[in-house]
């Protein structure tokens, strides 16, 4: 099967843009599951509660959920995006995952990073797992990956494959999924932005790029440019994941001693 | 206060030799923590039980243990050392934390390693911390670093440096330090050894050197070569550990969110 990710800068607040740049990508992929980055749609930095309500959207009716469900069933592919969701008066930092026959599930970003922490609730559904023709996708949004929990969990729940939108900011991401990877046995695809955004009176921010993909054996199949633009697709081995011995004494979750942990 | 580590090559069953070798070292080093290899008096590869029962030792009365001892009361410093501990006919794959007042504690490694599991009983007291006037010292041998679990549960318990006797084979864990730091925001002291053993029918093991001290900020203080015998001394600023703030929105353990970790 062949995974890929779409690496490259939204512009702000254009949600049709930023939709049709993707769709552009999709179309002309050979690939069975694509990763976009987190909030691919709206761009990052908000500034205001009420640039979030108006940039975000109802799941599964909203702009480009509909959009993107619609590319996957006439693709018939499998595709993570990360956007803005909008629930009840809630916002969420969220990402849909779609398929040939429509939404299969949305994830709620767990930890919130700084500043999302004005813009967004946290996620309140947990991390899930969906059984797909693929192999088993579980999602986390960027900073969840800073909590080892996240990755746990989904690896726990049967994850083969950890899809990871991303704005990545801080450096030490894309080494540090070769540890997630490795502990848990998991393939993942980190799909992270590029450029800067520097809105109102806020910090600027650099994006780090370097969208990657990793092996359950720690392998960087694949880590991307810094600053370019890229679609990425690999062709990976799956069931790789499902193979949790390390060895013919150690397997990974077996060996877990839960008694002894906090 | 300056921690450290020795690497080093032990000479498979000949404890003396060993202990006599890290013995001249300390006595040189100007430290407050040192930490040194995993097995460092008795060696790595076992090939029988009845070896194994030979070359493991009663805490704190065993040869090994003792002289620990004397040598931390006499330079005033605080020592973690593997070594293999007999307890009421089982064995242990263990450390000791030792200080300028005796033995302070005793860690029985959680996850066993391949052949290990011939050799010794896992590992039946979990992860303890004890504070010390350096800071809290946790300990970690070797292959618990694979199961985030282990540093995760040293650091929620208030590590401010984990000491990490380590007979490292896989490439993996240098790095993967790295993140086991960042993600809990201690300090790690890794020592691992050097050289090569083959006994009896056994494959031949390399170990891959590179003991490590890593920052909470994720930085590589300094990693050892990968062959040569070292032993490596630096200052610390152990309160930084005692900071689990990221930025003034996220704090590593109050953004947890236990009610969705498996």
């Amino acid at each position: 099967m062949k995974v890929s990710f779409y690496q490259f800068a939204p512009e702000f607040g254009n949600i049709k843009h930023n939709l049709r740049k993707a769709e552009d990508v999709i179309a002309s992929a050979a690939t069975d599951l694509i990763v976009l980055p987190e909030l691919f749609n709206t761009g990052y930095q908000f500034i205001s509660k009420k640039e979030v309500k108006s940039l975000s959207e109802k799941i599964p009716s909203g702009f480009t959920t509909s959009a993107i469900i619609k590319l996957s069933v006439k693709k018939n592919i499998h595709i993570v995006a990360g956007i803005a969701e909008n629930n009840k008066g809630k916002t969420y930092n969220s990402a849909v995952l779609t398929g040939p026959d429509g939404l299969i599930g949305v994830y709620r970003k767990t930890h919130l990073f700084y500043e999302e922490k004005l813009w967004f609730s946290p996620g309140d559904m947990g991390f899930k797992v969906w059984q797909t023709p693929l192999g088993n996708i579980g999602i986390m949004i960027c900073f969840d990956w800073f909590f080892p929990e996240s990755a746990r969990t989904l690896a726990l729940r049967g994850t083969d494959i950890i899809a990871h939108p991303s704005n990545l900011i801080l450096p030490h991401c894309p080494d540090a999924m070769v540890t997630r990877c490795i502990e848990n046995r998991v393939f993942a695809v980190t799909a992270n932005r590029i450029g800067s955004e520097q809105r109102g009176d806020k910090e600027k921010l650099m994006f780090i790029g370097k969208s990657q993909i990793t092996s359950p054996m720690g392998e960087i199949l694949y880590r991307a440019s810094e600053d370019k633009e890229e679609l990425t697709v690999m062709e990976i081995a799956v069931e790789k994941a499902g193979d949790k011995n390390l060895n013919s004494f150690n397997n990974l979750f077996n060996d877990r001693k839960k008694e002894f942990y906090e």
